[in-house]
């Protein structure tokens, strides 16, 4: 049952963890080979599992016809097979680093990459055709099957995340280095041979650009394996509800976002250029680095509170998600922004014990104050969001009503702006810009407008479209929308509601993944920022950012998702 | 909402982490009142909070009638009572300490003692009172009331697991410096001037074997207070079942209990005359130590494994609970193991990775693997028949059945061997020694044996006594009852069934109490078996073994909490 196979799981991982961490200790006897192995026959047992199942569902004798709607979503799906093309190109590049040093390095070095490139390729086969999957037979060995599949990609994904930290210690030493400090020595990480083929150092170099998008992909195979194991054996109401991505009227949002997107690749190379050059250089980089940070934090959570404020302003019912994939979202919302917390919590104190502030070290107080305040506001937003679809979902009646309701202002029918134009009367009419109307249950209110728009004596021929259209579809709603509502609402409102709501939602999307990509890609000022290293002592500091910035970087990928997800909501 | 409240917790419990990881490291200008100042602002916070909605509720504005039945049992309730007692006493030891130290103790370490007492009182009335409520006025301020107080109990434990752990690892050097290791200097713990009651050093001591007991307490209470904060609003159907705590038949376990706590504790006294006397004496103790575990762990491992033989020859049907009370102590039960697991683990590779093997660490290998054997197997029975139960409580019509059908076998009316004497022929027509009885349900067919027997003509008086009492109940079920069904099932299978499992509730009990009793009072193999510290070197492993520990040590206290509870649902 769950409960056997996940103390299997658990105890898979540690066991994992605990090879690694006797890894990174450099203990006698013990070397990186061990680890290497335990992996592959790790990646190898899971890899014969994916293939019984999947033979099992093509035989038929498997066959699922329920499925979690909520579970593998399309967009999520494009991403890791996106995320799991550039693992499979970083594989082939280890492999040719392997090729060139092959005299000196060990066996298991060359394996790992043709497993790992052959357990990628058929895990996301397996994720892309079952990934919805309720499973309801051999219950006991698929529930062993996944959660070994879930553990195993989180100890891939942890092993990344070591070899990139110790790349990116590494390189931080290499720049300490060049600033004076004399007293540290530099492990070798270049075999003791030559390179066969010529070009190990360019494979090298590229192999530390691709860990990003490996880690990636790593993390959200397992949270997607993690709701398939969830969902074993579950009973549950599908709603086949496809999400149309519409992109109209997003303009100043996309654009916005695009601004802060380019900003931010600027100044991140700016960043790059100018840090460890020199102590002003690198004062300077920093410098930059938090005030363009404060600021757009800044932004961004005042944004969060016009998104939350608007969607305040309507009723609306929370329900508690029944599936575990919305569950899990905030959870690993909510968890992953631990981690950058920590680190916000650690600045802030590391300043106020300082014995000495360099200027530059003040900006620092701001930026993680902010950071701490843009996770809240957002987490808050994403979940509420998130949770609210859900309602409108269990309700089977609201949903209908729902599908009705928003035809005036999403149908090809009814473009905006004229529609606008012919109401603008009635529109100035009322006082209230924003009446009392609940974003997540625009029910009933919103049709009868159509209704008694047509008693105001507009537009025939659009009016009778639309009526064609919503009385093919309500069959059983009619007798409430045949009376007009004693309030009156206006779709242009409504509509205008929506739109502010969808802007900000790019542009919140577009704002992770510019943070995304300075951390993902080897900006450290919690390492370049001396402050903290000095309060806390080198090791422990960085012991701890090598365990929350992991996390860190999850967190804005995960609350883009999260985000394009509530922009399907909306 | 949930998730506002949740995120303010989490940052105050950051922030405070923080502030006591800053503590260990030594840091200029950083010194432990701060810490201290801390914990005293979020306890007056927390007693604020508690005394305002103590009042509301006695003025009956936020009487809340409805109750979760699974919250806040009795038996938890007077533990924690009886832990706030002792945590009481230990303020005053403090205080009497500080008094004694006045001259050169900050005032903070004065007046945390007092806050922390009149906190203890008042949150023990409020856990007394309220425990089981399921609050549905002043939602917000509730919510953040209570995950504020989760998160203050969380904290708390924390500081006294960080003062107990500093305290274990100071006793453990100084054993060090007794077996010849002399590079290592000794922080001093006394203050720097004379006591001025002269009982300074005796309160001392005494403050070092109270700790256990705070630590428990405010792990309790955070559970007690989160599952709180997890009902609120939310609505539960509420059966006021009461458990009975029938003790009969089960002096063997409790005999065989006794006698594995008694040899408990003299393992444990042998352990601390023998340890840190000379390396001949320490080794002799490891040893003694390790053999003893793995004779115990193996015992319990089988009994466990019985256990749930004898539970799975009956069909059952697992549901999910939906109490978050039991849900957080399958949660906590597998969490907490962890911190074992960890260890374990770690022992593991340790042996396989060291260059040199004593015969003694050889002991520690099969401990170390029976550790993870023997808390897989109790958790998966704890869960097994906490879930059991709900399933119980679920379904009305079954409940009913029960109370009717558990009547042959626990009833005064017919007691057991007369009753088994009676139908002994008919008892040895059967094969099957255990029939396929549910356990969960023993429903229709028990009481239809009663009336199947009464055909066989048996003893007239005792079965009109018993007709007497199963029909003043089964109005509604008469009309199954009247016809007898084709399976013969036995009174008596069931009463011994039920029989081992309880002897075997009982004797686990007792055996988690006695795995209990040497990690809480600082009998650490961990620490004096040197081949961890060698392997993994001594900083990285004293730093697992003060994060592990504590969850051990809980463990032992939460399993025997929850076999407790099993026992009562048997």
């Amino acid at each position: 049952s769950e409960v056997v196979s996940s103390q299997y799981g658990i105890n898979v991982f540690l066991a994992g963890m605990f090879l690694m961490f006797a890894g990174s200790l450099n203990i006698t006897g013990f070397n990186k080979k061990d680890i290497q192995c335990y992996l592959i026959v790790i990646m190898l047992l899971q890899l014969m599992w994916m293939l019984w199942y999947i033979l099992l569902t093509k035989r038929g004798k498997n066959s699922t016809k329920e499925k979690d709607s909520h579970a593998g979503a399309r967009w999520l799906r494009c991403g890791i097979a996106l995320f799991a093309g550039i693992s499979v190109i970083l594989d082939a590049l280890k492999l040719g680093y392997y090729l060139g040093y092959s005299e000196c390095l060990s066996v298991p070095e060359g394996v790992f990459p043709v497993t790992h490139a052959v357990h990628t390729l058929i895990q996301v086969c397996f994720l892309w055709f079952h990934s919805k999957d309720i499973i309801q037979a051999f219950k006991t060995i698929e529930r062993f099957g996944l959660i070994h599949s879930v553990f195993t990609n989180l100890l891939l994904w942890a092993s990344e995340v070591f070899t990139e930290s110790k790349h990116q210690l590494l390189e931080h030493m290499d720049r300490l280095i060049t600033l004076g400090f004399e007293n540290i020595t530099l492990e070798s990480t270049i075999p003791e041979c030559n390179c066969s083929t010529g070009v190990c150092t360019a494979f090298s170099k590229a192999i530390n650009y691709l860990y990003p998008f490996n880690i990636e992909y790593h993390i959200l195979a397992s949270a997607m394996l993690y709701v398939l194991w969830k969902n074993i054996g579950s009973k549950m109401k599908s709603h086949h509800q496809k999400q149309k991505c519409d992109i109209r009227g997003i303009a100043s949002g996309s654009a916005s976002g695009l601004v802060v997107l380019s900003t931010t690749i600027a100044v991140t190379v700016t960043y790059f250029l100018l840090i460890g050059r020199s102590k002003f250089h690198s004062e300077l980089a920093l410098s930059i680095y938090y005030l363009y940070c404060t600021l757009l934090l800044i932004i961004m959570s005042l944004t969060g509170v016009v998104a939350l404020l608007i969607y305040k302003t309507g009723n609306r019912k929370l329900t508690v998600g029944k599936s575990p994939a919305i569950k899990l979202d905030a959870e690993l919302l909510v968890g992953s922004s631990c981690g950058t917390w920590i680190m916000s919590w650690g600045s802030i104190l590391a300043i106020i014990y300082a014995d000495s502030h360099p200027v530059y070290t003040w900006y620092n107080l701001p930026c993680s104050i902010m950071l701490i305040i843009e996770k809240y506001i957002q987490n808050v937003f994403v979940i509420e969001f998130i949770h609210c679809k859900m309602e409108e979902q269990i309700d089977d009646d609201t949903l209908t009503l729902k599908s009705v309701a928003t035809i005036p202002c999403e149908s090809p029918l009814f473009p905006d702006p004229p529609f606008e134009l012919l109401y603008s009367e009635s529109f100035t009419a009322e006082k209230d810009p924003f009446p009392d109307v609940d974003v997540c249950k625009p029910s009933l209110e919103e049709i009868s407008t159509v209704f008694q728009n047509d008693k105001n004596g507009i537009n025939e021929n659009d009016v009778i479209n639309e009526k064609s259209v919503t009385d093919e579809k309500n069959d059983f709603t009619s007798p409430t929308l045949s009376e007009p509502t004693s309030k009156d609402i206006k779709p242009k409102e409504l509509s205008k509601r929506k739109r502010i709501l969808r802007n900000i939602t790019v542009f919140l999307f577009l704002c992770n993944i510019s943070l995304w990509i300075p951390q993902a890609f080897g900006c450290r000022p919690q390492y370049d920022n001396g402050l903290e290293e000095y309060v806390f002592g080198f090791r422990p500091w960085i012991i701890l950012i090598d365990i929350a910035l992991p996390f860190s970087i999850f967190y804005r990928m995960h609350s883009a998702y999260s985000l394009f997800d509530v922009y399907g909501k909306i």
